[in-house]
Formats: structure tokens, C-alpha cells, sequence
């Protein structure tokens, strides 16, 4: 095969976005896949993990990461299958997760840092759940409940976002030690999902109904630990009902990314000081070295049939402007996926 | 002494307050000291402590402590001299520390939970250093900077309302620990003293001048530890300044206690999550059984003159509502005490 013959469509960013993310902010471009260099790999993109933290990643400013440039193609995680290789590490027809882009192929030097592609196993698990719990998701939800939420069993865990990547792993993985789990979701089809497939003990449809009376009704012991993925009111509301000494876990704050006026901070932070609570943010990159401890622990539990995950998979690259949006309209229903190409 | 010759002046809550307390918000009352039962102390007021929280036991509502209610004494820590007693406990002439509240006598049982009062030395220190940094706001600055900041010799510790009670003790302590110590106060007197008496290595006046550049300038290796007890807007601006790990102490909020809309948020609170930092609440009264230890480390700084404290002391029982704006309006010029009595 000759790499030259291919065409790689991407899409790049075409300009900071301002609230929402618009078509114009995107451009969808395409050229010829060159030929290989020594050392390098050939990845054809096979699915592509959509997640909450790219629009941070579309600012400009300091923060975790370096801001996408204007014209450089998109971040993103994903999962493809190795089609020509000159390098010893990776053999053709492996597949391998890294940072793929938003693209349909990526080249480069097989130990590329900002890529950083490691050996999935598609046997063991359907590759998607390389994007979900066994992935980023996965081990943002596992490290950040556990390391940082340090929940003990009969307490009390509530996460937002609870029908998410995030919040499918973290409710589960707090059942599995034995916690009380209540999760927040918009939505009865999510909230059903999250307690019946799941087994979280109870879900709050906080687009139908009170949050502060869910929490008063499936929290009666108060909240010892709040997973928070959404930021904004529903974090504000859950203030009100922590514990002493909780733990609230800083995720993300889907609700606030697309803000025009500045961020919603939480009013009521002032009952980390009536509780003597903490609040902590969490980036997974930080338990890196940890990771395969986490998969090893949530991969026995899916085998074992206690520990299920649900992707929403939306087929074709040409999809990524719109299919990110989903999530910020809370359209997704399990972790969002984009599938670039099958295999 | 016949106790009923005696006329206790007190002041009582009138009306819960909407914004800053008015003087329709107290009522200013006199009554007659009844003789003692067995087992009972009379406490003569000497001296009482002006603290930012009045303002929070003066709202109805679930707190770390129960409010004060309409028609009661106006709750307060103080100093006063037992002057009767029918309890072995304590002896005529001792001075004693405990809630004595805003009046000029106390009476009641020597083991009342509530008052909670323990014997001072008054040779040992004068009095009002017990309402300072050998009292309440000394024991929040040291337990509250030693066990939630944990600052590590080296670090940047920064504190706002830095010539106030408790951040006097957390700038000495954290220079006493090897930190670098930036302070944050109202004016170029109050600034002048944190750094010029108190050894402070640096005080960013935020009434005079951009508090983001003083802190650019002045915490060149970014903050470790920020001692919040004003929130709002500096809150704000120090979160801009965080280094990886930072923790950050909530004390209290002098700038929203008398809001008459919705506190202010934290909107920067997601630079928890970018650098991975933890906000954590503290109450005092959590690290009673070691106040001991603070009040011994610190007294033997006192006595070497590496350590200082300064008051402002306001003469007169009746001065109480205005003596307590002075709080608000940062008007006072070291720990804010009131001289009910001179002994």
C-alpha cells in the first residue's frame, strides 16, 4: 500500500470559539497521506473519544494543556489500527490508543510524546471501552473518586453527569466499595439506566423536579462525597447538603464551558467552612503510572458481570462539529463516541 | 457584694439583621444580678472579642453553631474576673476565659457547657492577648495554617486581612515555619506594620493598586498557601495565582457576611481543577484538645520577641454596635476588642 494514495480528511480550528462552538470555527480539510520516515507509523483512525474537556482546550490561556493552535487539527483521544509501520515498536495491524486528532490519519515518529500510543488489546474488550471505563473517562472516574474522594463504605457518593463516561465509573466503582450511590441526570431515560442497568441506589432527574428535594429524599445521611462533573447550580445545590469533613471532587463544569459571561463560582462555598469540607480539582494525567492498576480492577469486575459501561456511538468524522455539541445539550446518552472508520 | 446591688447592662438581638447590622437591630437593656444558687460564679466583663462570625451567629439558618436568638445577649467570647463564687472551681479573684456574651456580668454554673470557661493567666500575658493571638482567632490562624495549609519551608504562603487577628498569627507562624510570607490589607499603615513589625515579607496594599500585579511582583514562584478570610473578589484574583497542589484555607469572607444578594462565587474555582489544588473549610473549635500546643509554641515566640500581636481597643460596653461595624468596614487596626472593664 502506498501511503500517498490515501487522503486524510481533518478538521481543524478555524478560530477561537466564543459560547458555543459554530461550523465556522471548524474547517474540514483534506491531503495526501505522505510516505513513512524511519522510525515512524501509519495509524488509520478507527473511534474517536468526544469529551467535555475539548472546549477548554479551544481557549486560548494557561491551563493543564497547551490551547489547540488556530489551524492546527482538533485534540483528540482515540483508538486506531497501525496500516504501515517502520519502526519496531508498533507492528502493522496492532491497534493502539493515543492522540489521534481529529482526523482520519495520523503519521508520525512511533514514540511521539504528544501522541503517546500504547498497545490496546481488541480481543479483550471492544475497542470503544478503550475510550470509555478502560480509557480517560475511565480513569479520571476510578482515580479521582478513590484517590481524592477517599469514599469508605456506607458513606454516602452523589455524581453529576451521572449517565456520562465519567459518571457511569464513578457510581460504579463507589458501589463496588460498598458506598450508597446517588446519581444526578437529566432525563428519565438516563435516570433508569443508571439505577437499572447500573445499580446506582437512586438517580435525580434534575430536569424534572426539585434537586434539593432528591437529595433531601435518597440522601437522608447527608452527602459525604460529591463527584462533580456540571459546575453551576446543581454543584451550588449539593453545597447545601454535604457533610462534615466531605469530599468534593473537581471534574469538570460542563455547564459553565460555553459561558460568554464569566463562570458561575459556587455561592455557596462558604459551607466547605461549616462542614470543614474540601473541595479538590483532579487531572488525570497525574496517576499516568497508576493507570494500569485501575484497569486491571474495573476489566475483573466487567468480566465478573458486576460493572457495565454504555457508549453513544455516532458513525462518520464528518459528524465531529455536530456530535460535540451533544454534549453540551446533554444529548449524549453514555459515553459519545465518534466512529471514523470500522476497521 | 450583695450580686443584686449590681445592674447588668447587656445587649440583646432585636431583629435579624438584612446587610449591615443598624442599631434597631440591637436592644441595649438592663437588669439586676441575682444572688448565686450553689455550684454558680459571677464573672465580671473585662474584656470582649470582636469577631467577623458574630455577624454569621446573628442569621437564622443551620450553621457550625446554633444562632443567636431574637431577645437573647448577643453571643461573645471575652475575659472577665470572678468576682463571687459557690463553686470550688473557681476562686474569687481569678480571671477566666469563656462565652460570656455582651454584658457586664455572667452568672451561672461553673461547668456551664455553653460559657466553657477555663482559667487565663493574666501575669502570664496581659488579658486582651487571649482574645488575640493566645485565644480563638490565634488557634484558627495556627491550627488552620499547619493542618489544612501544611506549608512546607520554602513556599509562598499568602493571607489576606493580614493585619487582622488571625492573619497577624498566620503570616508570624508561617515565617516562623520558613515560608515566604506576602500579606494583604487596606491601606499603607496597615501595610507597614504586617511587614515592618510583624516581618512579613511583603504586604500588597488592595486599596491602593492592582492586587494581581502586587502579586506578580511579590510571589514570583507563584502561591503555595492562601489563608482566605475576606473572599470575594481577592478570593478571586489569588486563584489566579495558584501553584500546582496549592491549598487554600477558608477562614471566613469579611466581604460578603453582610450581602444583601447571593454571596459571590469563587468564579475562578476551576483553577482547583487545573492545578490540581484543594479549598478545605476550618472551624477552630475542631482542634480544641491541642490548643495547648498552640498557645505553648507561640507564647515561647512571644517571650524571645519574634513573635507580636497588636489590638484595638474600644472603651465602653455601650460602644458595642459601632465597635462592630468598625470590623466591616475595615476600620480596625489589629484584633478588635472591647473594654467592657478596665479590671
Amino acid at each position: 500500500m502506498t501511503a500517498a494514495a490515501l487522503k486524510n480528511q481533518q478538521f481543524r480550528l478555524a478560530a477561537r470559539p466564543v459560547g458555543m462552538p459554530k461550523s465556522t470555527d471548524w474547517k474540514f480539510t483534506s491531503e495526501p497521506v505522505r510516505d513513512l520516515a524511519d522510525g515512524e507509523i501509519l495509524v488509520k483512525t478507527l473511534y474517536l473519544s468526544l469529551d467535555p474537556a475539548m472546549r477548554g482546550w479551544m481557549n486560548d490561556g494557561k491551563s493543564y494543556i497547551r490551547p489547540v493552535a488556530i489551524d492546527e487539527v482538533m485534540r483528540a483521544g482515540g483508538v486506531g489500527k497501525v496500516i504501515a509501520s517502520k519502526s519496531p515498536k508498533f507492528a502493522v495491524g496492532e491497534t493502539v490508543y493515543g492522540s489521534i486528532g481529529v482526523q482520519e490519519y495520523w503519521i508520525g515518529a512511533a514514540d511521539d510524546k504528544t501522541a503517546a500510543f500504547n498497545k490496546v488489546d481488541g480481543n479483550a474488550a471492544p475497542l470503544p471501552k478503550y475510550l470509555n471505563a478502560l480509557g480517560m473517562p475511565g480513569m479520571t472516574a476510578y482515580f479521582g473518586l478513590l484517590e481524592v474522594g477517599q469514599p469508605n463504605a456506607g458513606e454516602t457518593v452523589v455524581v453529576s453527569g451521572a449517565a456520562g463516561a465519567v459518571g457511569q465509573t464513578v457510581g460504579q466503582v463507589a458501589k463496588h466499595k460498598g458506598c450508597h450511590v446517588v446519581g444526578i441526570a437529566g432525563g428519565k431515560e438516563k435516570c433508569d439506566f443508571v439505577v437499572n442497568e447500573l445499580g446506582f441506589d437512586a438517580c435525580i432527574d434534575y430536569k424534572n423536579g426539585s434537586l434539593k428535594d432528591g437529595l433531601k429524599e435518597h440522601c437522608p445521611n447527608g452527602v459525604d462525597v460529591y463527584f462533580d462533573n456540571v459546575g453551576g447550580d446543581i454543584l451550588d445545590t449539593v453545597l447545601t447538603r454535604i457533610n462534615m469533613k466531605a469530599r468534593i471532587i473537581i471534574c469538570g463544569a460542563i455547564s459553565q464551558y460555553n459561558n460568554t459571561t464569566p463562570v458561575k463560582g459556587p455561592a455557596n462555598y462558604l459551607s466547605l467552612l461549616v462542614n470543614r469540607a474540601r473541595m479538590e480539582g483532579i487531572v488525570v494525567f497525574d496517576y499516568a503510572d497508576r493507570y494500569h492498576l485501575g484497569i486491571t480492577e474495573m476489566a475483573k469486575w466487567m468480566k465478573e458481570g458486576t460493572f457495565k459501561t454504555r457508549e453513544d456511538i455516532v458513525e462518520g468524522i464528518e459528524k465531529f462539529p455536530d456530535a460535540l455539541l451533544m454534549l453540551f445539550e446533554g444529548k449524549n446518552f453514555g459515553k459519545l463516541v465518534l466512529e471514523v472508520a470500522k476497521d
